[in-house]
């Protein structure tokens, strides 16, 4: 059987099946093994954490729509976000970067700008990597290895607890949606932009036009200003910082494929049910207006669109300042209640490698 | 200008340079930074060894030569090597799996039962990773995190060491040079056979029979009892155990990319000299044999071919149980004396990604 019909899903349960024992041995120094954001090592009493994610060109990236730039900052938030969802800091940072030898080499040293500016934004060092050819696919590896002192897994959910995210998810999955349908013209115009992404004091990008998409064949102008942070947390999604969440998170993991599938996951490994409220499921409003012109449902965008890096944890009923309560945990099904209280299944949908098509 | 006329040495040396001052900060934990073969990271007193390294179809392995299982067993020694190259012990691993979709399941599980028997071999225990598709290249990272309490790094040989190696090199390049030459049927035969590299108790296999090479278009018949060990050290070699040197070794280098440029890596990060009497260069009596029937010079495939992962080491005077001593430490030019006391330039050639061809 082929993989594309097999799923990632079903292959990952059977690796975790089949070398579980061994990781779960007592004495071993493993806090947590395989199957959460990163593992937790135990090292003389400090706990370690370590993850390590692939980007593939043709897969996680099309070099039409991100510059290398985009691409260095992208691989080392997607790996520190996994060390944060985990409640812990990112610190040392190793790379492996497989570039087609006819690759010029201003792409590898724009690729290196971008992951420096990801490296200065977390403070992690770089450590050791290397650097091989490819016959045809660019391929990225990073591994982070990070510092926790509360380490929140995804298996820690009680019945009770509510459900939060710390921002509107679908701006990433609305942004992948805008830069297909951008002209040529725009979308060189936005692979070249390098958005200083969650910083403070963020500049105001005072040179960029207008951009131009294409919706039923017919060229539309949409704002860049309205349109930008979706790019923005496409390209270059910022990792959020979990400490302000610490008090307060029994279970934790960040957006990557999905609000639902990643929900899905906590609801998984703690082995409980979910209810969650459509009308609170929060939406932005570069996400509402850019949806309305490319007549997308910004709401199944939120639902199922992936790599928004947002932190979404449960905790014990309260507020918890900086995060949207969507909903709560439950000894029940997972269902979405809409605004009539009509429940329906939540449906961890979400990208599947080697998923059918 | 392409990467392929920068070479992947150029490029390293500028990310090194580049990155340096922050990995070299006292107090950052950091007690090995970019440029040896693992990192070494203190954690509580604790040395922790941290290396990653990629395999990618096309460039370090041809899937007609090597079956998944003996490409999951490499991906594994190769990294378990670089921490033994330091003096340390393999504990943990990471692995970044991108396959083709269309790959068959098949493929998968081989690659893993290699893995696992790795795994079993150096008893390192599976932690994390991910599995996504690739659109042509298959490709494999490992990360691999060890322990150490005296770690060896490539800076320390001092005037006056001795350099020893410990088994004969040339024998994996020579490996791949007969799977090169092999009928398509022995080629199959080959890749068929799952070498248990390395354990006590080997078994001779015992259903293997000779193989086919072509020499100048003719066929020519080779001993497979005489070439396996050739073909094993080339599709499934095993990391040396560093321990028996520990009380020896100045510094260390595990012989990855050829002994003359693994050997130039020391005497470049230690600042000195050497001088190799090519008399003394062990050659297996399976690359002698091998060598001849191929018409190659076994000397040049023990000087510059990779993939062996012996450990070559520098150590004061002194004999050294179970090594070979090949020369010295000097304080001047790097050179190799042959029989006649004439001294030759010891170039360090090797293989090197994105150099010119």
């Amino acid at each position: 059987m082929q993989l594309r019909n097999r799923g990632e899903l079903h292959l990952l349960r059977e690796i975790r099946r089949r070398f579980s024992p061994v990781s779960d041995a007592p004495g071993s120094g493993v806090l947590v093994g395989i199957g959460d954001d990163a593992a937790v090592i135990d090292s003389k009493g400090k706990k370690l954490l370590v993850t390590t994610d692939t980007m593939n060109e043709g897969i996680h990236f099309d070099l039409d729509f991100s510059s290398p730039f985009h691409l260095g900052f992208k691989l080392v938030s997607v790996n520190v976000s996994d060390i944060m969802a985990m409640g812990g800091s990112a610190r040392y940072l190793f790379l492996n970067l497989s570039m087609r030898e006819n690759a010029d080499e201003t792409f590898f040293w724009e690729l290196y700008e971008g992951i420096s500016a990801a490296m200065e934004l977390y403070r992690v060092e770089l450590l050791g990597g290397d650097l091989t050819a490819a016959v045809h696919d660019t391929s990225f590896t990073a591994t982070v290895i990070g510092e926790g002192d509360r380490i929140v897994t995804r298996g820690a959910a009680s019945v009770g607890d509510r459900i939060y995210v710390t921002q509107p998810t679908g701006d990433s999955a609305c942004g992948l949606e805008l830069l297909k349908r951008l002209t040529p013209e725009s979308r060189e115009a936005v692979r070249r932009e390098r958005f200083i992404a969650g910083r403070p004091g963020r500049q105001e990008s005072g040179g960029q036009r207008d951009l131009e998409i294409l919706v039923h064949s017919s060229a539309t102008i949409v704002s860049w200003k309205r349109t930008e942070p979706l790019l923005a947390r496409h390209l270059m999604p910022v990792a959020r910082d979990p400490v302000p969440l610490l008090p307060y998170a029994s279970a934790m993991i960040d957006v990557s494929d999905g609000l639902f599938i990643d929900l899905s996951r906590i609801c998984d490994e703690s082995g409980v049910g979910a209810r969650v409220y459509r009308d609170r499921v929060p939406l932005s409003d570069a996400l509402h207006y850019a949806a309305e012109v490319m007549e997308l449902d910004p709401f199944v965008l939120a639902a199922s669109g992936g790599e928004d890096y947002e932190l979404l944890f449960t905790a014990p009923a309260g507020s918890v300042p900086g995060a949207f309560c969507v909903g709560e945990v439950t000894a029940g099904e997972r269902v979405v209640v809409d605004g009539d209280g009509r429940e329906m299944p939540l449906r961890g949908e979400g990208y599947q490698h080697f998923g059918p098509a």
